[in-house]
C-alpha cells in the first residue's frame, strides 16, 4: 500500500465528505468526533456506534445530526431508542446493527472499535467499498491474510489510523515498496522500560496502566506496557505494507516523537514525526489525499522538545515482542491465538487474576496447546477466524491457571523507581 | 516542486543512464563517480568537467570511457590533451568548454562546479531540457528567480543534490506544497556552535575547517562554521520548493542525522535521516525515480546513535545567517551581493587576510554599501547577475580593509574549549 492509491470522493469545493464511526464513544472516536465537530463544512456524519454508552451515543449522534445509531449492547438498546425518540435519528441494537452502521453508505468509515468485536463490521464497510479507516488492530492480526484479499477483491482504499502505521503510509514514496529495504516501528517502551525483571514481576495494574506519552483505553496502554502492542503493530505492517517479515522491526524511542521509520536501498531514511496526539493521523485518514487545517493540534517544536532517544527493545524482559514476532513467521492460525489469549491475559491482569510477567506466560502457554489442539486450521474466513478465536480463548482461559497469580499488596510497594 | 515531477529517460533495463558530472574532481563529484563506478550496468559517462586538476580529470575520462573532457583552467588545457592523446576522448579547455560539456547531450547533469562559476555551464545543461542534479549553491543564490524562470521556460527536471534540499524533496507529498505549513533545515551548528563569541572572534583558520560531521569543500566548511551555508540553503529552498519565505527555518541538530523536516497542516512533519554521507542524496538524484542499491553507505542505527538533539541558531553569534534571512525577504539584487561578498569574505579569511567574524561584517558592509550603488538593478539575465556579481567583489574588496582583521598566533592560543 502506497500513498498512490485510489483517490476517494472529496467532490469539490460544495459538498462534504460522508463520514461514518464505528466505535464513536471511545477513545478514538472522542478524537474523531472532535475532528468531525472543528470542520462541519467539509464533514457529515452518517452512522455512528458504541459498545454500551447509550447516553454519549445518543448525545453524538443529536449534535453531528447523524442518521443511524447503533449500540451493540442488546440491553442498552431500548435506552438508546428513549434517548433518541423524536430526533428522526434511527437506531439499531445488537452485534447485526453495529455492522449495519459499517455498511451504511459513507465515504469513510472510521474503524475504531477496540479488541476482536470490530472485525465483523469493519469487513462490512470494506465489503461495501467505503475506504476504511482502520484504527482497529483485530483485523489485521486475527484475520491479516483474509482481511487483505477482502479488501483486494472489494477494491477498498485502505488508511492506517494507528500512528505508526499512518507514520509509514506517509514516508513510502511511490514506487510500491520496491526500494524499501526494511520499515522500523518506534516503541514508547511504556512504563516498565527502566524497570529491572524482578520490578516488573511485581507491577501492579495501576503501573501498568500510566503510560508515559499517550492516552488510550486500558486494553491498549496494557499491551503498550507489556510491548504487545508493537508486537501487534509488527503484525498489522506486514499485512498493509507487504513487505516480508525480516524487513520489520521496532525501536524504543521514550519521547514517542518520531513514529516509524521507512530505510530505503539507497541509505535514505524517510520518517514521521509529531507530538503524541492520535488527532493528527485521524486527520490524516479523514481527510486523506488532502490534510486538514488542525489549529488546535499543537505542533512539534524540536528546538523546545530537544533530545530523541532511541534504544534496542529488550526481549528478556518484554516477551510478547518476541511472541508476536514469532507467530508473524509461524503464520498460519498463530496470530490468531496470540491474539485472543492476549485479550484473556489482559483481561485477567486487569482483574488482578494474574501478575504482569503472567500476560506473556499464559499467551505463550495457549500458543504451544493450541498448536496440536487448532493444527491446520487456517483463518481464512470470517467463520473459521471465529472458531479460531474462540477455541483459542478457551485454551488461554485454561491457561491462566497455571500462570503467575497478581501480586499481593505487600509484594508490589517494594520497587517503584 | 515534489516528487511528482516529469520522470526522465531509464529506458528499460538494457539502456544506461548517460550522465555528465560538472566538477566532477570536487568532494561532490568524487562521491558521484564513486556510486557511477559501483554501478557501471546502470549508468555511462558522456561529459566530465574540472577546473584545473588535469590528471584527476583524465584519469577519470579514462575510467569511464567518457567521451568529452573539459577542464576551466587554460593553462591546464595542454597538460590535459596530452594525458588524453590516442585514448579517442575529445577536450576542451577554458569556460566555454565547461558550459560545452553541461550542454552534451546526457540524461542527467550533476551540477557540481563550486561557487559562481557554477552557473553558466548549470544553465546550459538547463537549456538543453537535461535533469539537472544541482549541487551548487549559486545557481539559486545568486539567479534564483531567473534560474527558475529558465526552469520552467525548458522544462527542466531539477533535483537537488545538497542534503538538506534532497531532504524536502523525499519529504514532500503530491499535493505540490498546498498543505505544507514549514519546512526547517537541520544545520550542524559548525565546530564553533558551543564557543563563546570571543572564542569565536580568536578563531584560526584551522579551527573553522574542523567541521564535526561532513568532509567537504573549503568553502563550504567555512559557511557551515559562519552558519551563512544554512542561510543560503534557506534562499535555495525558497526558490525550489515555492513556498514564502516565512515558512522557511533552520535548527541545530548537532548529529546531522535528520536533514529537513516538512511540516504538514494537520500537525504531521516529514523528515528525511540517514548517516552524514553525500552519496545519498547523489543516489536519488542519480536515480531517481528509482533508487539505487547502495550496500556501501552506512546504514542509519538509530539504537546505536542513540540521542539526536535540536537547538535553535544563534544569530547574535551567527550574523550570517540572520544576514542571509534578510536578504531573502529583501529580495531583488541582495541575495547576489551577499553571495559574492561571502565569497570574496570567506577567502580573504582563509588567505588570514581577515578574522572569523570579519566575514559577516564584510558581507554587511557590501550589503550596505550596494544597496546604492546596484540601486534597481535586478538580476533577471545571465549578463545582469554577472554585472551585480563583479561589482559586488569590488565593493565587498574594497570592505575587506575595513573588517576586522586575522588573528594573530597570541591571540588564537588561548581560548579553544
Amino acid at each position: 500500500m502506497t500513498k498512490n492509491g485510489q483517490a476517494h470522493g472529496l467532490n469539490g469545493a460544495g459538498s462534504r465528505k460522508r463520514i461514518s464511526v464505528l466505535g464513536a464513544t471511545g477513545t478514538i472516536g472522542d478524537s474523531t468526533c472532535d475532528l468531525l465537530a472543528q470542520n462541519p463544512d467539509r464533514f457529515e456524519v452518517v452512522a455512528l456506534s458504541a459498545n454500551r454508552n447509550a447516553k454519549k451515543l445518543a448525545s453524538l449522534a443529536v449534535q453531528f445530526k447523524a442518521s443511524f445509531a447503533a449500540i451493540a449492547d442488546e440491553g442498552a438498546g431500548a435506552e438508546l431508542r428513549d434517548l433518541l425518540a423524536g430526533t428522526g435519528i434511527e437506531c439499531g441494537a445488537g452485534k447485526s446493527a453495529v455492522v449495519d452502521a459499517g455498511a451504511r453508505d459513507a465515504d469513510v468509515v472510521m474503524a475504531s472499535i477496540v479488541g476482536y468485536a470490530g472485525l465483523a463490521p469493519t469487513l462490512a464497510a470494506l465489503k461495501q467499498g467505503r475506504t476504511v479507516a482502520l484504527a482497529n488492530k483485530e483485523c489485521l492480526v486475527c484475520a491479516g491474510v483474509y482481511f487483505m484479499n477482502e479488501r483486494e477483491r472489494y477494491g477498498t482504499t485502505l488508511l492506517p489510523v494507528d500512528s505508526e502505521h499512518s507514520a509509514v503510509f506517509q514516508s513510502l514514496d511511490e514506487q510500491d515498496g520496491r526500494h524499501v529495504e526494511k520499515i522500523v516501528l518506534t516503541a514508547s517502551g511504556g512504563p516498565f522500560r527502566t524497570w529491572t525483571k524482578e520490578q516488573i514481576a511485581a507491577a501492579r495494574v495501576e503501573d501498568a496502566l500510566k503510560h508515559p506519552n499517550w492516552t488510550m483505553g486500558q486494553k491498549i496502554t496494557i499491551d503498550s506496557a507489556t510491548l504487545m502492542n508493537k508486537g501487534l503493530e509488527i503484525i498489522e505492517a506486514f499485512h498493509l505494507f507487504k513487505v516480508r517479515a525480516d524487513q520489520l522491526d521496532a525501536v524504543v524511542h521514550p519521547q514517542s516523537i518520531i513514529h516509524a521509520l521507512v530505510y530505503y536501498t539507497d541509505g535514505s531514511v524517510i520518517a514521521q514525526a509529531s507530538v503524541p496526539d492520535m488527532r493528527t493521523p485521524i486527520a490524516l485518514s479523514l481527510a486523506w489525499p488532502e490534510r486538514l487545517k488542525a489549529e488546535s493540534i499543537k505542533r512539534l517544536d524540536l528546538a523546545e522538545s530537544a533530545t530523541l532517544t532511541f534504544e534496542k527493545p529488550d526481549e528478556v524482559r518484554f516477551p510478547a515482542l518476541r511472541l508476536a514476532k514469532e507467530v508473524l513467521k509461524s503464520g498460519g492460525n498463530t496470530p490468531t491465538v496470540l491474539n485472543a489469549a492476549n485479550e484473556v491475559a489482559v483481561e485477567a491482569f486487569l482483574n488482578r487474576q494474574i501478575s504482569f510477567p503472567g500476560i506473556s506466560e499464559a499467551v505463550e502457554r495457549t500458543l504451544d496447546k493450541a498448536a496440536s489442539a487448532l493444527a491446520g486450521v487456517l483463518p481464512d474466513s470470517l467463520e473459521a477466524v471465529t472458531h479460531i478465536d474462540e477455541r483459542a480463548r478457551d485454551i488461554a482461559r485454561s491457561a491462566l491457571c497455571s500462570a503467575r497469580p497478581a501480586v499481593t499488596v505487600a509484594e508490589a510497594a517494594a520497587p517503584r523507581i
